[in-house]
This record gives C-alpha cells, sequence and structure tokens, in this order.
C-alpha cells in the first residue's frame, strides 16, 4: 500500500488526510505516475457544435486537427468525445494532452487557432477549454491498470492507500497537503465579435470520470447496463441542468468515439466546478451520486480484480493564469459561458 | 451560522475541518452547549439482561435505580430502554447522565452496587457501561430543538457549520481540533467469579444515535415507518451481527420505554467503536449506512423545520481512565465482552 502522492510531491503535511495510515480500503485502487521531469501537463478539449447533420467544415475541422496531433510537439495522447447537449447540438471534443506546456505552445503557433475569429460561421460554434496545471494540480484515479485521460501517458503506481472514502480526491492532490484550494475570483466573460472569453477564477475545478465497459460480459455487462448506467445518467443530468446553484458550472456525458466516428463502450461525464469543495459536497450528499458511489462500493468490493468495468478520473483545480477558454459563434449555454446564466450577487 | 464548538473550547486548529466557512448545509441542525464551568460529563449505562419473564429480583433492582436518581447527587438526567439481544436475553438498560463527576462518585457511593458480587443470580445478569468523557471529547448532533441523551441538560447552539456531510462528527469534537483520536490499546477482559471487567483501550468510541417519530403523522410518519425506520433497522443487524471485524465492538438498537415499561416512539442505537475512523468508515460506506444517510438528507431538505421526525445523537471518544465496564452473571457476547470474540491477532 502507498500513498497517491508520488515521492518527489511529498510535502511536509500542514492538512491531515482524512484517514490514518492503518486505513484499509475495501477494494484496490491506483494513481497514475509521471516522471519527476514532468512539471506541468496540458489538458485541451478542442470542442465544436453544429445542430443537424455535421457540416463540411466542422468535419475538415476534425479532420485536419487529427492530422495536426501528428505533427512534432503534438500531444502526447489524444481521444475524441461526442455528446447532444440540452439545447440540441451534436458536439464533438477532442481531448490532447501534452505533458510538456513548452510542446504544446509551440504546436499551438504552428496550427490553425481552432477559434479564429475568421473561421466563425453560423454553422458551426468552436470552442477550447484548455488547462495547464502543474503536476501538483491533478489527482488520477483507475480502478484497473488501463489508464485513460492524462495517466495514458503515465506509470501505473501500486495499490493506493488514500481511496473509498470521501474525501479521498482532496488527499490524493499534492498541493492539498498544504492549501486547502479555496476558490478566490469570479469567472468573468469578455465577447470581441464572435469570440468570447472565459477566465479569472482561482482553484476551479475539473473533473473528467469515465467507465470503460467494453469487456464486460453475461451478468456483469447487465450489471453495468441496467443498474449502474441509469443512475449515472440520472446524475449526469440533473448536473447538467441543475449543477449551477451548487457550484457545477457544466456537465457533459460524453461518448468516446473513435476517428471515425464510430461509438466505444466507453462514457465520461466531464464537469467543472465553482471548487472542489462544490464537488466534494454534491458526491456525497447527492441522492444520484450517492448511489453511484453506493453501488460502485458493492460492485468492487464484490468483484475486486476480477471486475471487467473499468473506472477512472482525473481531477484537477487550476489557477485563473493556467485557463484558456474561448468560443466562437457558440450557444450562450455552452460549457463556462453558462457562468452567464447565474443570478449576480 | 456559528460552530459546533462552543467559543470557550475553541482551540487553536492543527487539524482543519473538511469543509470551508463558506459552506452551507441544506437544512438546519444543532449542538448542546454547556455552561463553561462543565468541565467533565458523566454518561452511564445501568442494564440488565434475562431470558422470558422479568424476574422479581430484575424489577426490583430497577426500582431501587429509579429512586436512588431521585437522590441528592443523583443525576440530571435520565431514561430507560429496552431490547432483545440476539441471544434471545430481553435487555433494559437504564442511562443516567450528570455533568458533574464529583457527584455521580459521590451517589455512586451511596448507593447499592449495580454489578456488586453479591447480588449475583443465575436469573439476572447486571452490567454497567459507564463512561466519563472530558467535555472536549463528545459532541451531538440535533434536528429540532427537542434535545435528549446529554443534551437534554444543555442548551441549543444556533443553527451549526459542521454537518450534513461526512467527517461532520469530527469536525464537532473539540478534541479534534489538534488530535486525530488514533485508538491505542486494547480493550482487555478480566474475570473476578462472576464479575467481569472489561478496560484499557484509548480513544474508543460511544455513539447513541436516536429518532423520536411520535409527533410525525400521515405521510411523514408513513415514509419513517415503512421507508426509513426498515433500512435503519437492517444497518442495526448488520452492526450487532457483523461489526466485530470492521471496528463495531457492540451494537444494540434499543426502543425507550417509560418507569411502567411502555415503549415510547423513540428509538436509538448505542454502539461500541474501536475508534471514531471506524465508526465514520461504516457510516460512509456501508449500503445500509448509506441508505439511511440518504433517505434523512433528502427527507430533511424537503421538510427543513417543519419535519416532525426528530433527529439526534451524541458521540463520545474516551480514554481508558474514563470507562468503567462491569459484568455480573452476562451471556459472553454481552456488550463489550463481545470483543473477546474477535481472534486474537
Amino acid at each position: 500500500m502507498e500513498s497517491s502522492i508520488a515521492d518527489h510531491l511529498r510535502l511536509e503535511r500542514i492538512r491531515h488526510t482524512r484517514k490514518g495510515e492503518d486505513f484499509k480500503p475495501p477494494y484496490p485502487s491506483f494513481s497514475a505516475r509521471f516522471d519527476p521531469a514532468v512539471t506541468r501537463v496540458v489538458m485541451a478539449y478542442y470542442g465544436l457544435q453544429f445542430q443537424g447533420a455535421m457540416p463540411p467544415s466542422a468535419t475538415e475541422a476534425v479532420r485536419e486537427l487529427h492530422s495536426a496531433a501528428e505533427l512534432v510537439d503534438g500531444p502526447v495522447y489524444r481521444d475524441q468525445a461526442r455528446y447532444t447537449d440540452e439545447a440540441g447540438y451534436e458536439t464533438i471534443i477532442n481531448i490532447l494532452y501534452w505533458t510538456d506546456s513548452d510542446a504544446h505552445q509551440r504546436w499551438s503557433a504552428n496550427i490553425s487557432d481552432w477559434t479564429a475569429p475568421e473561421r466563425y460561421t453560423p454553422d458551426v460554434g468552436f470552442f477550447t477549454e484548455i488547462i495547464t496545471p502543474t503536476v501538483d494540480r491533478f489527482e488520477t484515479l483507475f480502478s484497473s491498470d488501463r489508464m485513460e485521460g492524462i495517466g495514458a501517458v503515465g506509470q501505473l503506481s501500486g495499490e493506493i492507500r488514500e481511496h473509498a472514502y470521501w474525501g479521498g480526491a482532496r488527499d490524493r492532490f499534492p498541493l492539498a497537503q498544504v492549501d486547502p484550494m479555496h476558490p478566490h475570483g469570479q469567472l468573468e466573460v469578455s465577447a470581441d465579435g464572435h469570440l468570447v472569453r472565459v477566465s479569472g477564477q482561482d482553484n476551479l475545478c475539473l473533473i473528467r470520470s469515465g467507465q470503460d465497459w467494453s469487456e464486460t460480459a453475461d451478468d456483469e455487462r447487465g450489471m453495468y447496463l441496467d443498474d449502474v448506467e441509469p443512475t449515472l445518467h440520472a446524475g449526469m443530468d440533473f448536473l447538467r441542468d441543475d449543477g449551477l446553484p451548487i457550484g457545477c458550472v457544466a456537465n457533459r456525458y460524453l461518448q468516446i468515439v473513435d476517428d471515425d466516428g464510430r461509438a466505444q463502450e466507453k462514457t465520461f461525464g466531464m464537469s467543472w466546478w465553482h471548487s472542489l469543495q462544490d464537488l466534494e459536497t454534491w458526491s456525497e450528499s447527492h441522492p444520484t451520486h450517492l448511489a453511484i458511489f453506493r453501488a460502485a462500493m458493492k460492485y468492487l468490493s464484490t468483484m475486486g480484480p476480477a471486475a471487467k468495468l473499468r473506472l477512472y478520473h482525473e481531477v484537477t483545480v487550476v489557477q485563473a493564469a493556467q485557463q484558456q477558454f474561448t468560443y466562437l459563434g457558440c450557444h450562450d449555454r455552452t460549457g463556462l459561458l453558462r457562468q452567464t446564466q447565474l443570478p449576480t450577487a
């Protein structure tokens, strides 16, 4: 049993973990480890939205992005996902990861700007939601050795101690050893023609939390599809539609698709939160998430390593300077633009 | 909104609360406040057990105890409860509270010793489970202004901040400002004829957690009796029968009865835990308790102050020197004697 926090990120704690060193999680989980040379990563969500059939300009933009990803200084990992949002817009997001933020900058300078104003067309909205956390500002959790997201470019840890209890995510953050990660400031929205920028809140929180049921069969598959997924779906819908007052600025429940758009048996929720605390509070008290947690606890405690359903998440808490959110021709409830729907205090 | 921790018990924290000062609980709850002159309280469980009809000696002992409670230096509050244990023994417990442990000692010296060896009879088992925590070693929580247990002799606080989340109980402990309250040592059982004594573990934990549905009606009553109570009951049975490996040394689910033995519409669980952490871990991860929490959250968030179901608890963490557990002629799974059922490590 080891700590989720890698040795080179250990600090003298002034904030304790919730569970003592004698805590024994009821099932194994793992975190991703990165080379100590990695000090900052890039999690870049390149999205576009449209109604009805996919406009040729959207198809072309995605194709170009896939090609660009192969260029020098390109992402070390990427995947693609899709969902239909509550306004009925089809949304395609490519998620690109770098473990070297300089490489990301060089790469970005060489490719077409995803939300360049001249790209504007009434048919397609483009957006970027890019964060560049230092390595003390995110944590990862995996139920198996199949890593996804930023973890896909790391190594698997041994079994970690800080999981299977409320508050485990916080305890896995290297920064939480010394910092409560309270939110400061607030998201500001500024428009320049069709281009809208959002930024300005310190300790904004992103969670990407996914499941892969591609290898499940029989009872396990039925259990996931009939019991777990509907509960998860209800929770995702709740956050999408009613999350704002409790601190969930935006929630998307996406399905992974391959480069040709074919759906994989993998989904993930991606949600932006005012603070890690708000995310924690929802997780631990909302009936939909309690139901999810309960199902997962029961399931993983019973199946243990034999489970074929694979779960993972990455949670990140970023400073204002580590955010780049741009929206070109998107509807006003897209992603972080939803923040503008909040009544001003 | 105020802290559950009374001003005079505030210390410079070296251990943080789980939620920040901006946390807003979804429904109101309260704690008991005591005069700063109170430095130590006494929570004294005087129990007896028998099979079948109540033997005259048991009736007499209870009657004597009720009379003794009226004497000078007697308890400032008491109630009586009963249950049938898993071995089929009827159990009657009188719970006596003092806010002055010297008064308790003087009173004890004046009355018949509840577990005096000469009282032994094969028909009736007598036991005392008495703890004398300093005021930094317990916390209370009430959903209404109707206080029970030790709170019945305190004043009601204003709405407190540290509740409605996992870890709230710990955050309400004055001692937890500076101490993780880890368990040390272990319970030792020593027999002297028919009298058995148990003691020796630091930071042993007791929770008394109750519900009063006497004023509920219609839908609310139905909801409690049909939905909440069966779930609660299942959780109580689990702890009673299978709690030992997860740190629940003993659990009783009792119904309050008046002095004439008539059942009131009030029950409570009373359980001894190896540590507060073990209690927390069960609460936050066991399906039966997640179900209870979920029901309570939903219910109290909806009903708010209009709820007629009243909930309360008191949680105490005591040092070995603050424990007095004696069993005379009791079966070997009575209360803390169950500890002897644990395989030795």
